[in-house]
């Protein structure tokens, strides 16, 4: 997510220059037809780029509009996880009773641990969401439960399967009744909604043909923009051929940047702030000692 | 579901070039009409074209949008489908407890086969929205169960009966009590109305009259086109209004390839794929020991 | 629900003739004003269609999105119908249990009635909905019901009590308990909240403002075009006049037609086949022997 | 709500009049200036009142929009309303079983005055919304009952608090259970947020802005206009503006009158009547005698 | 929330008129530009501005849009919060049955503090997301509570904890039954659903490239449109270009004012007085004597 109000310029510049290259490269050959070929044969009319215009108008708005309901669906799906972490750890904190078998220190420990494999859960579903490799969800997990769900292909969902067991077991117990039981499984049930939904939105493609023609009529326009303004002002048509190429350009890229919202971008959602948000208020409410610090952000520009 | 960003040019050709010649031959017929006809009576004002292609962005934005929609909403719609399976076998897997008949193994493959007979639920409504008739399901099912539903109309929905019989002799036998038999009930509730959904997405024909009216007044608009620039460009008028032409046939089409997103077509939601994946999950989930691979992209182009 | 993909000829010169005609003949007049009056004064800027066009736009725009929304709206309630009906039979066939009182024969007649009750709420529904007075749903109720309810003045609600006040009667039987009751009624409170969101639909006039001023503003417009493009081609004026308000009015009446989605008319929502398709899956759930065949289309054209 | 669909050509006068004469008058003061002026010095090149066009177009398709959302989730809200209000009635009908202390004559006033308590919430809600004080509530309420919440400053929230004390009494005395605690209690807890949903819509001012802006912009829009076509058109760009700011208000306007659906106007949602409904519809299902007439049209124009 | 449907011109003029000579002296440089330069060498085309209108046209609806749908979205959390915390009320005064160590004055004095400790919450929560310290919530905290929650990182959550464990309580003396535990237990969920929403709008930075390029676009826009007028207009173009660029600005700046809808704006939502609502509410259900005024609007113009 950016935080910064300001973009810095060798941002700009990074992402653009290669493509502002091609634009102004696009629009120098049509001149270069213009001036040797067509000035002498016709005049582009200016309904053209206009009509085609109007095309661009449509697809780039479509783009947008759909990239933008991906980025902020999923920046919901992560709002609804966090709220629900922290339902479930304060369900999971007050409601267990103790009973002869497990009390006091006992059930003090399972609590925090059903809290803990909940931090697991987490931190492995943000590591597959953002394609990344990494242990760190290990670290809230008992030696036997990373044995249990070694090898499996989706580690996240079998530490909901461990939860569940464990839910099971606190009725079978005693420990919750069958209405705290509801409570408590309707969380679990959430996690897995989300998790799913997460998913969904990572592994569908946007409809490649979207983007492949709003890249093409780009073209397109640029060439007829270029052809249609050369009669009035001449070479400086490269020069306004280039900025309108631009500014088009530009806005297709801004959806662009949103579509895929679990990549590891600097305009994606910030997962690493979020999990770790949610981290620290869970280790709060058992009484952790040891709290993580919040995610900083990178060069006061974004954050992960 | 489209998986690549290159779109192939065969691939684009073959699927436009038929519209592509109508389109060019109908440039030629108007151009052909302006040179031994209209130029010697009038000169068609530019602002016909202009306020025609207004309603065709309306239509085709309009058609655009409520496909995409369509599709999006069929998406969504098996992503439940995925979520709730997981939560079905979650369920199944951990809240029966073994009573004095039903107990050990005995147990263990009656959940099982919930969980495997929900497999073939899916394979029978996957069938059902493609419109392909095969007998994959059958594979989950034991032999008495095929019999039971053999020569129902609606193969999926009387395999979620058989599910729910399971769940009410679960209840009475004492393997689940009444909190737990809501939580799975639920599950059930809501694989009914995500196999409804489907189903209303696969059988209401999108208002065939927006498609219609589109193509026509496409029609009207590349003959009112073609006589406007004429003038301006002489015969270049046919290339033009086929370039023009060219674009807002395909951005309607695009549209069009998303309509009916259970069609087995390449643009359409990867039911195959979903289903696989939830196979494989659930099957996973039971410790099957033989587990199907997930299904391969076509030509590392599309999906099914 | 028209089903063709080729709209008839016949249908759209009969649905749109006499407009198409009024359109003629005031373009013909507003001709006719230019060459005998207002060509000697002054000529109509190409500005005013254009701002008039512009403000067209957003109204006809406006009007078939929220068109759309109701006749969409109104699909996926009647789906929620398709899939809670499937739902309800499903519980009541698997759900009560034998006691001494009620059981064997007895029982099977009590859920058979229990479902065909709710057919006969739904062919209720239907024709309330549709505006027809018919008594088909009576066949589906006995003597004792049909007496109770005579005279009410909201037929389908009333058998939704009849319906709860069976299902206490289980409960209190000992047929049901209290968790299966909960599972049960949420049915039913599904069946009256898609039943009042139909009778919404129904009833709630779209604002007449939106049609009204649409009407007027294409009429100004078409003038204002009529005058505009005169000088340029003359009488041809009255031709392309006529085409363009004809488009116009084209776009506005499809939106029209899907306004009130459930009049009994070709573009409105197939209430006959959806009714008909939950009779048949229901009577199939419940091993009905005579079951009707679904609603066919009429001239392979619209299916109601 | 408007329910005819001719609207009265005197309506429009009488809404419009002194508008549209302030149109005029700008009109005539731009076309002023430009017969003393601006002729003189330059002429308004017509990109400019285009460029406001575009503005324009935004702002009142924006305000349109908003508006309608308003107007459609208010008829939504009380729709919501008439489907629980039946369902309660019928569980309160149906559910409570007699016990020693409760039964026959006694129970059957209870479950009655529980319906008919609900029938004062409405009125008391109606009333507040619509911003009339009235004693019309009271007429369901027994006396006890009328002292209890006189003087709170929230009546209907009031109501709500003794129907839940009722619930909780009835829970107490062993006339309903758990299970039917569960169902009655949520149909409470709809009342009440269906209840702060309409004060949220009542409540909240649409961001003055918008319609302040759209205004001015209408006025600017509207000089430029009139000083663009006056070199064409002469003392006629009087008229022709007056047409064109006389479209833009009174789209302006048609959404303005649908922004607060409360009030107590023609375009607003008739309370009235779907008070009246569902007072009809409850005192039908507690079979009372003397049952009051729906509420009629105005002229046949429109229903409060 | 701005109350006043006549915005005070002091305030605009205050709001606007840096950016406003920024604009002018944008359009003056563009203007000299032309005098000294560019007239000798070639003439803008029109259609520049025109397309580049377009682009921004879709920016700035874009925007506002979105800044709508968060600023409702934001008003819609905070009236669910409304209903539920009327809910919460009206469940915690009429559920809890006494039993022998807590009843009379007791139990009454237990649900006061219910009420008033979840008033405690809210004004937390509000701080919160206005980026305010207060100590007011600590009014309705007893000193035990305060020293629970001091050093807490986040307040309002801790309370939620508070909550929770006297729900607990209730249970386990049987003041409360698992039925309404559930009740009750669902209200402090939906608590602890919408402060997590309010965070997540207000720690959300809407995308910052969208307010960025719009910027960048209206200068584009504004030197190009100043350039295309001059030759028909002269030095005017500066006025000219000023006032449109004025326009273009203010619609931008309209939807930045609601883009934050917590922020302690006078465009924001009104969470002072919504809070002071419930509390007033609160305080009159549990028959409170001194009862705090509402909130009073700020020189009749908007409220906190």
């Amino acid at each position: 997510m950016i935080i910064t109000h300001e973009i810095r310029l060798s941002r700009i510049v990074r992402g653009t220059w290669k493509n502002t290259i091609l634009v102004a490269f696009t629009c120098s050959m049509a001149y270069f037809a213009y001036w040797h070929f067509t000035q002498y044969h016709f005049e582009m009319p200016g309904i053209i780029p206009s009509i085609l215009g109007t095309a661009l108008a449509f697809f780039i708005g479509f783009n947008n509009n759909q990239s933008y309901d991906r980025w902020w669906e999923a920046r919901k799906i992560w709002g609804v996880l966090v709220n629900s972490s922290r339902t479930w750890a304060r369900l999971v904190i007050h409601l267990p009773s103790a009973n002869e078998k497990i009390n006091g220190q006992n059930l003090l420990l399972t609590k925090e641990y059903a809290v803990k494999r909940h931090i697991a859960f987490l931190y492995s579903l943000k590591d597959n969401l953002r394609g990344e490799k990494s242990d760190h969800y290990q670290k809230y997990l008992i030696k036997a439960d990373q044995e249990l769900i070694k090898g499996e292909g989706n580690i996240h969902n079998a530490i909901l399967g461990l939860q569940n067991r464990e839910l099971k077991s606190w009725k079978k117990d005693g420990l919750i009744d069958g209405f705290e039981f509801l409570e408590l499984n309707a969380e679990l049930t959430k996690f897995c909604d989300e998790m799913g939904k997460s998913e969904r939105i990572k592994n569908t493609v946007f409809p490649t043909t979207y983007n492949y023609y709003t890249k093409m009529f780009i073209w397109l326009f640029n060439i007829a923009f270029t052809l249609a303004v050369a009669p009035m002002v001449g070479w400086r048509a490269i020069l306004f051929g280039t900025i309108i190429g631009y500014v088009f350009h530009t806005i297709h890229f801004i959806g662009q940047a949103i579509i895929n919202p679990f990549d590891p971008i600097p305009t994606g959602i910030p997962l690493d702030q979020i999990t770790r948000t949610i981290e620290i208020n869970l280790l709060e409410m058992i009484k952790e000692e040891h709290i993580p610090d919040p995610v900083s952000p990178i060069n006061d520009e974004y954050i992960m």
